[in-house]
């Protein structure tokens, strides 16, 4: 379920001219940005953006982008763009900071369906004229370079199907490679990057049945721990608004006993922080 | 240009009953499946099939299975496919022959579109329940397993733009990795693997100006020269009679002053050749 609260019906001709008129001049009303588009979601944005090209032969994204700065620049700018787009350019972004992004790009091509990572790898083409995993291979090297390519390359299957044998065997050829430091890893990249969702869900639980340990939890305790990441922030918020979010929220409550707003209304501030609130579905 | 000739108007009712009649009973009337099928586009062979399950609540490519048998069966079902659907058979076959099919998953990869490459991929979950790419991983190691998985996971960027100062280093990259017998192959893998076909194509040029040869020569003389294949030519006169099998007719003849109708008919016989010649485009 999202969080996002938009009006059923709305003019994108009055949504474009009420944005002109926030973003011309000296000076911009960040208010009236965030009461419109933090309440339209990505199809009535995109008209918005049409009707504002329209009317004032102008882009209006590159507007935003001139008037607005900083964080709250980038999480209006991420919102504007449509979802294959938008996961495109945080690709982008996180293959060019380096061991940093990793972590992005495995977001990206864990979390979405297969047809939505072929979605973005469709977008990726057309905005920057090379394929993602291209990319991706040319910043990495070893056997990073085979997860991350494996990762961002596969289509897998969606089916429901379980092999449980296979699921004992993988998850033994799994432990193996956890243990052996600097063992031959093939294997495991072989497994997480080409089998289904399920089929791997199946190797995890006969991990942990077998191995008397998660196979998360043996990954949590390998991954260092990052402060708080304003661009983690808005990819998840600006990503789930309009998919999921409210789920999020729920899982977020249950396991800490905080609301996920206050969580994050702590760390933010000003215009940025009414923004992503905004999406996370605060009335005003 | 393609090599079939099919007639504009036909009727895949009567079509499928001037099967049946071929089919049913004892012996078959081959004469007239071949009349009939090697003059049929794939739009109208999807219609018969649908046409013939209508009428006789049978599937048609099931008793041609049944009633036909050996090099003819096997052209015959793989022309009955739509394309995508019969390069997911076709790869899953290579994969299952080993060392052997490793040049069939090569050509698919890397002869088709970038779009549909994807195609196939789609059409292998559907009739296998796994992916393309899981298959290949299962069935390799290594290098190989790099190669061929990047082959068949890669969604090339089909723009027309060469960065030539790359095209040079990588060309570098590859006479390198071309030299060194046992050694680190993974950047020539991830430049073959990755980049789109034109940027590929002024790498190999750059590759011949700067190193006195050209790496299809190169190429050529590591793969050892396997004999007449009826499968080969299934394969290739079956995906390509609808699409550009004149253009190669056209170069084989340039390249070798024979006929390629005339080289394919010495090697094979039957049914089979009558077919084979059929959508090779010879008058009956």
């Amino acid at each position: 379920m999202a969080t996002l609260v938009a009006p059923i019906k709305t003019s994108p001709v009055e949504d474009a001219e009420a944005l002109q008129k926030a973003l011309k001049g000296w000076g911009t009303d960040e208010k009236t940005v965030i009461a419109i588009l933090g309440h339209r979601n990505v199809y009535q944005r995109q008209q918005i953006r049409k009707s504002y090209e329209e009317i004032f032969q102008e882009d209006l994204i590159k507007r935003l982008e001139s008037e607005l700065s900083g964080d709250f620049e980038r999480a209006v700018y991420r919102w504007m763009l449509e979802p294959a787009d938008r996961n495109a350019v945080l690709a982008n972004v996180a293959i060019k900071s380096g061991s940093k992004g990793y972590h992005v790009i495995v977001e990206i091509a864990c979390v979405l369906s297969p047809e939505e990572v072929l979605a973005v790898r469709r977008a990726y083409h057309n905005r920057y004229n090379r394929s993602l995993e291209e990319d991706v291979a040319t910043n990495t090297t070893g056997h990073l370079r085979q997860l991350l390519v494996g990762l961002v390359t596969s289509f897998r299957y969606g089916g429901d199907e379980i092999n449980a044998r296979l699921a004992k065997s993988e998850a033994d050829i799994l432990h193996e490679s956890v243990k052996e430091k600097k063992g031959n890893h093939e294997e495991a990249i072989r497994i997480l990057t080409t089998r289904s969702k399920t089929q791997l869900m199946a190797t995890f639980n006969c991990y942990r049945d077998d191995h008397g340990t998660s196979i998360t939890k043996v990954l949590r305790n390998a991954i260092k721990k990052i402060g708080t990441d304003e661009d983690a922030i808005t990819r998840v918020v600006v990503s789930r608004a309009e998919k999921d979010l409210k789920h999020i929220k729920e899982v977020y409550y249950k396991r800490n006993s905080v609301h996920l707003e206050d969580a994050v209304a702590m760390e933010i501030s000003g215009d940025y922080k009414k923004f992503i609130l905004t999406l996370m579905g605060k009335q005003d």
